[in-house]
């Protein structure tokens, strides 16, 4: 039995890796891609469905719960894998992505309020006040039982160099070492996470700032917040090298599904997006090679499945037609269906990325993914 | 194998009746409880969720479907079963009720016009004028196909006893026979539909009509439209008994627990009703005894599923306090969930009341379920 938290590197190709890291519920394969389980739910599926679709990772937002129903509630309740019914690895976010987008209030009474010891916000709920700093974020996560916390950061505009150089990247560098001294949870691994905006040089002192303090995985966040594809990419080649081989590394909120070929070419092991759940709920279904919108008056009499050779309960059952009937309909079981569909293309991708790498053909399986998606013009 | 629309009779007790009837879906026993599917879908559940809370037999609303997607559609993609997944028994109404509750703008515009021929009606989607003739509702019905297919019928004010006797029940007896002549579908029973209000020799004259053009099963329409529920099961009393033996009985859009109990009481073989589907999405969770509206602060922290005896779903992984949650948090799965518990339920209590039946403490079974409602003050 592999001891908790250890990464064991099963294959490598170029940079691009498999491994298994070991959480209290259990060894997790990577590459990983994790659905996003926001309120403690993976909008429109019960675990069961997920569980259908191959998902082993889910990501919960400490933010949301913190703010609703309340950490200690879900403490209080067994914590968040027992609260929503998932037996595997789950992850949280440390909030603070969220009280950078999300809360704030409406702009005109907008009070998101960062100094050297936390911040304060208010809830984008009801509008009142609230306070995190590290060590209250630790308390939550700790209360919510993940088996993957992540440390609080700070996530500024990813090009101000100047402001991440003198202020975003010193505070979170001192805020993950307050993270690390009060974190206690022997279940937990928590995750150091390496800002720098678009920087390669503040990314690469970032990555050894927290690779000084140690950590048994690391994240790579601040990105997909608008920067160029060009320049994220640009961002992981610069980043990855300066992480240890040792330790999962974790892109956040990425990605698509040419995000998650391009991100374990660059040694990324762990994703995550709202992307296959959010467009679902919008009629959109995803492809490895593109996407379409089944509203789509010519799905109108189709009788083909969303994907011939997806293999998912959605495709197995249903025509496109259907889909498009519920969507037009204004039914819930298209956004289900949906999502089913959207969560098993990422995950089936990341499954096949993994077997790829542990047969020494990613390279080919690469050029053959990006070969594809050249010759649709959807 | 028996011969298809065959009603076996396997056990009787009182009134009560247990028995198989044979469709081209298979065979359907009775009596039985169908969940309804009003566009192609039970609302916030897949087919296979729907086949673990217990369902046998689906209700799709023609009127729904004739208008979208359309029947013609559903009968190129092989009918309402293949459309919507569904491999079970299924049964369609006429689309008369909904003429006559939904359809006719919204008032000021209202349009409905019913004359010997047929009915003409606004849609309440987009306000165009359509008429249905019985004809017309059969070539609907067969194109969608059901097993179980129903005559179009008058749907009038339960308590005008002079327009129901001197133009509604001719009318509606006319509307049989006319759909009688051109149904032709050899897989599909076509049903006759009793009407006549409250008032008993109305309701005997019009089984007597109906029984005489001979169907292999009646309805009773008309009911559970604003009568009480003292006047709903007088008019059972007064009509089953003019409605033979041999044949399967549908109590048409009932009820609550107690309508089914009360209802096989008094010879009802099948029944439908939106009730346990619409209330779920509202919160509202159904418990032989009572209900619970699961939004209440008091399930906030309450770790017990809705129903400590439940086995569905819902009740055997989540607690009061995570579906509480998901419905103060708007999540999907709050209405999926209460409609697996709020369907199982129905189904499992159907369930019993066969069984009951079939071991002769029907009697027992009736008395027990009365004697645990006045127990519970909910």
């Amino acid at each position: 039995m592999a001891s908790l938290f250890a990464f064991d590197l099963v294959a490598r190709e170029g940079l691009a890796r498999a491994g298994v890291f070991h959480t209290a519920h259990g060894p997790l394969p990577t590459p990983v891609y994790a659905p996003v389980g926001t309120q403690a739910t993976v909008k429109a599926v019960t675990p069961r469905q997920l569980q259908e679709t191959g998902t082993s990772l889910v990501l919960a937002n400490t933010y949301h719960l913190y703010l609703r129903p309340g950490d200690a509630l879900i403490a209080a309740l067994g914590g968040v894998h027992r609260f929503m019914g998932w037996d595997g690895p789950m992850l949280t976010d440390s909030g603070g992505f969220q009280v950078f987008s999300l809360a704030g209030g409406d702009g005109k009474q907008s009070l998101r309020k960062i100094d050297d010891d936390g911040v304060t916000f208010r809830s984008h709920i009801d509008g009142r006040t609230h306070r995190f700093t590290p060590e209250k974020v630790m308390e939550i996560e700790q209360n919510l039982g993940a088996d993957i916390a992540m440390v609080l950061d700070e996530c500024s505009a990813p090009d101000d160099y100047g402001y991440l150089k003198r202020q975003a990247l010193p505070r979170t560098h001192a805020w993950a070492e307050r993270c690390r001294a009060v974190h206690s949870r022997p279940d937990q691994a928590l995750f150091g996470i390496v800002q720098g905006g678009i920087f390669p040089d503040l990314r690469q002192a970032s990555a050894e700032a927290l690779v000084a303090l140690g950590f048994p995985g690391y994240a790579i966040g601040g990105l997909s917040v608008g920067e160029s594809k060009a320049e994220m990419l640009a961002t992981l080649d610069a980043t990855t090298p300066a992480l240890p081989e040792d330790k999962p590394r974790y892109l956040m909120g990425v990605g698509t599904p040419e995000d998650l070929v391009e991100g374990v070419a660059r040694g990324i092991d762990i994703f995550d997006c709202v992307l296959p759940t959010r467009v679902a709920r919008n009629g959109q279904a995803l492809l490895r090679t593109g996407k379409y919108n089944m509203r789509n008056a010519r799905f109108a009499d189709d009788p083909a499945p969303i994907n011939e050779a997806c293999e998912c309960y959605a495709c197995r059952g249903f025509s496109r037609a259907y889909i498009r009937h519920l969507f037009v309909a204004k039914e819930i079981l298209g956004a289900t269906l949906l999502t089913i569909h959207n969560l098993h293309t990422m995950l089936s991708l990341m499954s096949d990325v993994r077997a790829a790498v542990v047969a020494g053909r990613f390279t080919d399986f690469r050029a053959a993914f990006w070969e594809a998606r050249e010759g649709e013009t959807e």
